[in-house]
């Protein structure tokens, strides 16, 4: 009895999950609209998933004075603590403007504005310090390494999301930061960017060696694949007869990946599965309207019922 | 028990699968290699998929003498019915050359030398008006048609596959023979094309309109979706080292999705997913040699085997 509180005891003094990212200001074209300066980034994306799933979600990230206290309350109201959000008086907050093609798969970048990105420094306050569970968004890899240089303790488990962008200009740094992480989620270009090889199933046997013990390959409309424990996992996506918007998909799906697993507690490839339909479920909203508007007026029930919509979906028996 | 008898009687007068298709030389390159004049064609890949799962499988189509009686015996070594197959003197069977890019999900045809198909008019022996499962594989629509007016009774199911060339050059054609059919496989563009929608739950709508009850949109690498109902099924493709050669994969999966539904002789929603994973595993071995060299050496445990790896893929159980 003595021993199984302490354990409780333990336990309770390390259990938030961090998620790092870009908190920012996204104007997006897309065939259904267009929109003025929306609240958008990495870290927006993923805290409003997981804060569905996980009662305990810290984000880091900076904002520049523009960004209005307003845009900060859509965090905050869902449970978010921002202590680690730095605001930097007399500066820009990040900026990205986008236009998708009309398959929606596909996408010009029309502006980007780093600002306050530009020189990024994450700080990690002690109360962040009870770590279990990190998201690394999709940001440059070097703050990706630093932040991890800045937790005093190894999480149980960090998932890091990026992009082709820092394969392009960052691969050193990527690669390091790949060494230290127990989950790599990118979408399917990119991992055959950045392991060279065409097929998924060689890629992912490359991308496994270079340091993380899962893969997740995200395939927009497409569903995912995880790649772990020497078996591979195929999700599928909800068909969907409009996506507004797939700004923030990836970004979504992380933070509901790992916010299903903090609140599991428990990393296996059972769970790990698990986490991809939520991820994939909650991805399944974000898309439904532009920016964070869809992600913003879910509950439970909304969510439990479109994790049966997937249970549906995918769902066969074959008796022999 | 005399009606019961009295109704098996009957059902053994009903029982061949007949499948109607080009029965062809390809020749093929792809990054892998480059063959010679291979035995090809729609109707020789769904009939050595379904003769795996159903015994009583009769081929509808026309060969030129220049087709060797050893490429015949290919299909009849596996019990393969070819009273209905014309082979016509002095003329050359069908022959296609293509060239599959990198990403082996695009191809250019080299060459299309229709030969024996320019004016193949199916011939029905009496021996097949037993037919209660009709795979109309991908030919002209008149060819569809023409076979359909030339049973002289309405098989339980009609399966129809078809592809974009006839979508451009006999739309009405196709559309009068779509209004026969209970299900359609299609590819992902040809589904966009017929129905003018790019979002595939859209398109199915418009397309279940049409005719068939049932539409099974192929994603090659990304798997398939089943439409019927008011449902909509996903299942998975097996995430493959190599594909060495994608030629028939499609009518290999239609073979084995109505050589599925023969066997289980129920034709429902819960059964079609069952046939679409049987069809998906038969193609997806088709892709791993070239042309029909591997579909021609399974057996039932291989298959089974590769039924299981399907369920393992895609299974997930999430309590709530």
């Amino acid at each position: 009895m003595a021993k199984k509180a302490y354990l409780c005891a333990q336990k309770s003094n390390y259990m938030s999950l961090v998620i790092v990212g870009s908190i920012a200001y996204d104007a997006i074209e897309t065939p259904f609209g267009k929109t003025d300066k929306i609240v958008g980034g990495a870290a927006t994306f993923a805290g409003l998933a997981a804060a569905y799933l996980y009662r305990d979600v810290k984000l880091v990230g900076v904002v520049g004075e523009d960004f209005g206290e307003d845009n900060l309350n859509i965090l905050k109201s869902k449970g978010i603590d921002l202590e680690g959000v730095q605001i930097k008086d007399g500066q820009k907050s990040f900026f990205w403007s986008g236009k998708y093609h009309n398959d929606m798969n596909s996408r010009d970048t029309l502006v980007t504005e780093l600002n306050v990105l530009a020189d990024f420094d994450p700080v990690i306050p002690d109360s962040y310090q009870d770590c279990q569970y990190l998201l690394l968004g999709n940001l440059t890899p070097q703050v990706q390494l630093t932040t991890l240089d800045r937790l005093k303790h190894k999480p149980k488990l960090v998932a890091l999301d990026t992009m082709n962008f820092w394969m392009d200009i960052a691969l050193d740094d990527l690669m390091n930061v790949l060494k230290r992480v127990d989950v790599l989620t990118i979408n399917d270009a990119e991992a055959r960017q950045l392991s060279g090889e065409y097929a998924l199933v060689k890629a992912a046997e490359k991308i496994l060696q270079l340091g993380p013990k899962y893969l997740i390959i995200k395939k927009g409309e497409h569903g995912a694949l995880l790649f772990g424990e020497g078996r591979i996992f195929s999700a599928p996506a909800l068909p969907l007869a409009d996506v507004y918007d797939p700004t923030g998909a990836g970004d979504t799906f992380a933070g509901g990946f790992i916010g299903y697993l903090a609140k599991v507690g428990t990393i296996n490839f059972h769970n790990m599965k698990n986490a991809v339909i939520f991820g994939s479920a909650l991805a399944s909203f974000c898309v439904e309207k532009f920016g964070t508007e869809r992600l913003r007026e879910l509950d439970t029930d909304l969510i439990a019922q479109r994790i049966t919509r997937f249970t549906e979906l995918s769902k066969f028996d074959i008796d022999g």
